[in-house]
Parts: C-alpha cells; sequence; structure tokens
C-alpha cells in the first residue's frame, strides 16, 4: 500500500535493523521506528508499536535474523521473541520459517524475507478469494485492524474490501472501534480513508445495533488463531458480533492465512487468551486541541480494569474462513482438507 | 446516596433554579450547577449535565414548575422540554404529573417535588424486589449508569446491588464502560467505589467473553423506554449484552420503574432512537496527567461516526422486568397486569 505516494510495508528490513510503521501513533503522526536490537524488536511487540498476527510473525522472523547477524544466541532470541505476545501463532510461524535456516545468517534473512513475501501474498490471495462475498454497495462491519498494518500488505479483513474497491463496487465498512486501544478509530479509519473507501466508526456496542436494522451485510474480521477444529481467537469483541450476526442471519467470515491455523490446538478452549494491563481501559491517547499527544484518564483513581485483549468465537458461528487457499469451512474437515491441499501436514 | 457525607440527590430544586450534580464532570470533579431558566434547564438534559431517564423526567419537571415560578409561557416550555431527548419516556411522565397542577405555580411546584419523591420512592422499592436476584457474591454485569445519579436515589439496576452489599452479600460488578460517553466508567464506577462495592471496569466489546467464560451470574440494566410488549429501549450496547446473555444461558434483567414503561408505545419498533452527535466518537474527554480537564481525538481528521443513543432488546431476551412494583414477566399480559394492579390504565 502506498502512505503519501510511496509504497510501504508494515515492517522492513535495512542494514542498521529492523524498521517499522510506529502504530501507536497513527492516525495523527506517521513515524517509523527502527530496532537495533533482539530486546528492541520484542518491546515493539509487547508494546504493540506493530500489531496485527501476520506482522508481527514477520517482525519477529527479522528480529530473529537480526540476532543471527549480531551474533547473539540464537535459542535465546527466539525465546525472548516467542513470549512477547501469547495468542497469535503467526508469531511462531515466522520464528520457525527463519530458524529452519539457522545459523547462516545470510540464509536466515533469505528465509525471513521469504516468509514476508508469503505473507503479502497470502494477503492479496484473500483479497481475490473473498471478494466473492461482494457486490455492489456491499456493506462490511469489521472490528479492531485487520488491513495492511497489520499484514505489510493487503491484509486479511480488509484485503477483499480493497479489492472490491479497486473493482468499482463501492463498498461500504462500518468500523467498529475497537476498546480498548481502539486500533478500529485510529489505523483501519486510517486506512480506509487512505484507500478512499467509504466508511463510518461507530462504538463496538452500536454493532449489534446496526446488524438488528438490516443495515450490515456481513461481518468481516482477521483472526490471531485459528484452531483445528475452526474455534478463532480474535480481537476483544469479536465474539458478541458474532453472536449479533447469527441473531439475524448475516455472514460472518473470519479472514487469515493458512498460517493463522494451529492443527496443534485442538479447540478455542485452549488457545492462551492474553490479560493485558488494566490502564489500557481505565484511559485513552490521543491528541488534544492543540495537536498534543496526550493521555487521559477517564475511569476515577483507584478503578481497577479487567483487560483481556482477546475472545474465542466458536466455530459454529463462523460461516467461513476467508484463506489465501480459498473459502474453507471452519471445521475439523473443511481446515485439515485445506491444509493437505496446501502442502501441510494437518499437524505440522 | 451520601457524598463525602452529604446526603445527595442528582436534582433538587432552590429558590434561584434547579440545581443538579454536573455528571459531565464526575469522576474528576465534583461540582454542581443551577438552572435559572427553562432553556438552561433544556440545555442541562441535552448537553448531559445530567441523564438517566428517571432523573432527566425530574428535572423536566421542575424545569416546568420554575417556568411557572418565572411567569413564562406554559405550553411552550413543556415544548421546549420534551424535545430535548426523544427516547426516555420519563420524561413526558414528568412533564405531565407538574403540567396536570398548572397553573397554579406552588401546585406545580407541588407536583414535581411529588413525582421527584415517587422516583425516589420506586428506586428504593425496585431495590428491594431485585434483591431477590442476589444470593453470596453474586456477580453481575451491568452497562451505562442506572444508579442513582441517573434516578435521584439509589437506581434502577444499581438499587438491588446497593441493598445487596448492605445486607452484607458481597456482590461483583463487572462495569461495561458504555462508549461513547463512557457513563460506566465515570458514573458506574465512581458509585460503586463510593459505596464500597467491589467492581472491575471492563471494555463493552468484552462483556460477550466474560459472559462465555460463566463469570457473570446476571445482567442487569435500566431502561429509557419499555414497549407495550416488553420490548427495552436502554443504552446502545444492552442489546449485544442480552444476546450473549441468551446464547449462555443467563438471566438478562431490566430494572426499571413502571414509569418507563409506555403502553402507548405498541412495540420496540416504534421507540424513536435518539442519533447524537458524532463527535462523540470521534473522541474521549477525561483529565491529563496534571488532571486538567482535556478532549482527545482519537479518530482521524475527517473521520465520520454514525452514534446512535440506544438500541432496542426485544423482548423474548428479557428474563423479567425489576419493577417497583415487583418482578414483571416482559411480555404485553406481565405489562398490562402490572400496571392495572398499580392503578394505571393500560393506555394511560
Amino acid at each position: 500500500m502506498k502512505v503519501a505516494g510511496r509504497d510501504m510495508r508494515a515492517v522492513w528490513w535495512t542494514d542498521e535493523g529492523v524498521a517499522f510503521i510506529e502504530q501507536r501513533r497513527l492516525p495523527h503522526a506517521f513515524e517509523t521506528g527502527l530496532a537495533r536490537s533482539v530486546e528492541a524488536v520484542a518491546r515493539a511487540i509487547e508494546e504493540m508499536a506493530v500489531r496485527g498476527a501476520p506482522a508481527i510473525g514477520v517482525l519477529a522472523g527479522y528480529g530473529l535474523a537480526l540476532a543471527a547477524r549480531r551474533g547473539e544466541p540464537l535459542e535465546a532470541a527466539y525465546e525472548r521473541l516467542l513470549r512477547t505476545r501469547p495468542t497469535a501463532v503467526n508469531l511462531r510461524a515466522g520464528l520457525d520459517a527463519v530458524r529452519g535456516a539457522a545459523p547462516d545468517p545470510d540464509a536466515m534473512l533469505a528465509a525471513a524475507r521469504a516468509h514476508d513475501e508469503a505473507e503479502v501474498a497470502a494477503g492479496a490471495a484473500i483479497g481475490e478469494h473473498g471478494l466473492a462475498l461482494f457486490g455492489r454497495g456491499t456493506r462490511v462491519l469489521t472490528h479492531c485492524n485487520a488491513g495492511w498494518l497489520a499484514v505489510q500488505d493487503w491484509g486479511t479483513a480488509l484485503a477483499p474490501v480493497y479489492r472490491a474497491a479497486r473493482a468499482g463496487l463501492e463498498p461500504f465498512v462500518f468500523v467498529s472501534e475497537t476498546r480498548p486501544r481502539l486500533q478500529g478509530a485510529r489505523l483501519t479509519a486510517w486506512e480506509l480513508a487512505q484507500e478512499g473507501v467509504a466508511h463510518a466508526l461507530i462504538a463496538d456496542g452500536a454493532a449489534a445495533h446496526f446488524i438488528q436494522r438490516g443495515l450490515v451485510h456481513v461481518v468481516l474480521t482477521g483472526a490471531d488463531r485459528i484452531a483445528a477444529n475452526g474455534d478463532v481467537a480474535n480481537k476483544i469483541g469479536t465474539y458478541g458480533k458474532a453472536l449479533a450476526a447469527r441473531a439475524h442471519g448475516v455472514p460472518f467470515y473470519v479472514a487469515a492465512p493458512l498460517t493463522t491455523i494451529d492443527p496443534t490446538t485442538p479447540t478455542g478452549a485452549e488457545i492462551p487468551i492474553e490479560e493485558r494491563d488494566g490502564e489500557e481501559v481505565l484511559g485513552v491517547e490521543g491528541v488534544d486541541a492543540e495537536g498534543r499527544w496526550t493521555r487521559v484518564r477517564v475511569a476515577p483513581g483507584g478503578a481497577v480494569a479487567l483487560n483481556p485483549a482477546f475472545d474465542v468465537t466458536p466455530h459454529e458461528l463462523v460461516t467461513g474462513l476467508v484463506t489465501d487457499a480459498g473459502i474453507v469451512p471452519a471445521t475439523a474437515q473443511g481446515i485439515t482438507e485445506a491444509l493437505r491441499r496446501a502442502g501441510r501436514a494437518p499437524r505440522d
């Protein structure tokens, strides 16, 4: 995707280290960061300077290649990067792809680049396959950011939206703001505006209302991990939208590359759900009237918040998985067959 | 309820005008306001300095008494106050109670006071009846603020919580923050802390997750209008919680005085849903690190938001209505009988 006319990805390799778009400052400032050490890469993931399951996998892969380049112990680097965030399985996929080329630094960098290109290609393929869900003027409801910032290029849930827009189908997107970190309001709204796609922000709690009123044709989200039976872990708030979609007969699709499927996790019950700092719920960051970056506290002093970062949507509520290998049923059989066709063993 | 040891209500009459707690500044500052004219009362309601269906009804009633005291034209005052907010039926109830005593200013003030006392008594009665839903350590999930700030004293949804706490049952409350105006994070968390009730804030999107995990025993919200068939209009985000409760067999109760029932509105489809300024979604107000009141913008410049203030939960999802006349089935028959027992004609 282009930013101000320049082709950009969310993460890229440089001779000085791994560079990335600083997603915490968007949409108010466009800044890039540079991680010169494994520790700096790990912190960029933990602190969500870069987020989105595929993007953090690519970043972690480059981080491991950076460790090799700098002569750091590879196993320690692998473990440090792996434990940054527990839910997204793409993180391990990126790390494993690069570790498989160890110990040669050049081979490891080549593997990191190949993983990067594979995720970009997967996003493009998801866009092609997901285009089948769109007619003229289709109104989509999405949650969080599953666009190119989350996936290097194109995106997962947003990839078909971009394809539909470029095909002249004039899609419309209801953007759920996605508390507490507001990735919908900050990142998805920014991406859609850059691409000229019509959209409106809504409070997370308003999604069921718009579905009930018949205004949403399809709900389309990304995923952080898909279990072997088709259960989907995604950003907190996804499950409620799936319930509302089911209550009103609206299809609920999850867009993700096959790398987001974890055949070693039998069901959603086994997916670890990251608990983040309650401070994220107690306040909000943005820019004040003078454009200064400011955090405001909303809750009373002393208040406590619970802040699970993801929830699990049971596969029964998922109409289908929009993958780089086509639209796949969210069932154990559908997933097994898709992985087999793609040359992956069901338990790889 | 007491604030810093002093008995307070959300709204009260003074010789200079109608006084109120300035709810937009809570929990960071405790300020009171004074409306010296009908226009000032109307603005306090429109701008949500005072909010909550019963509280705005009481405030509007005093506002009409103020018009009489000042010799302002009563019909114009009535219409001005009635059109401040379209959804809550208590607004009309408060105005009608006071207009019924027109044109004598003293009689109108007495009627406004009587309406005030009746709402307070209703809140206390809701607390008594709702206590039946609580055992030791019952965990409630609530939305928005249906506490004493919304209802002069006690509250609707929170009245049984306060009663349970005072009875030593140690309830716990999941407080849904309630975007966009964050009445849960600002007002409900503040009320619960003042009263010493254990609670945790959660993002609105996390409610379904906690219900799914079996951590919520009962969902309990207020209402802005209840139709003759039991459909409930309440703060945006309520409907999604009702769907999640149903999906997991968790009871979903709506607490409201009988005055919130509008027998002239056949179903939820006829309840007007207020559309508020999208700016409420595009940013957030709170205090910065130095304690200064600040609004921060979250969304990109030029972004558009849709901001319905309420949604409608169909009566099939409502386990029961916790009213001042007992727990009533959310059905046409249950409502008709409850109104008849209370001496109200079904179409009054």
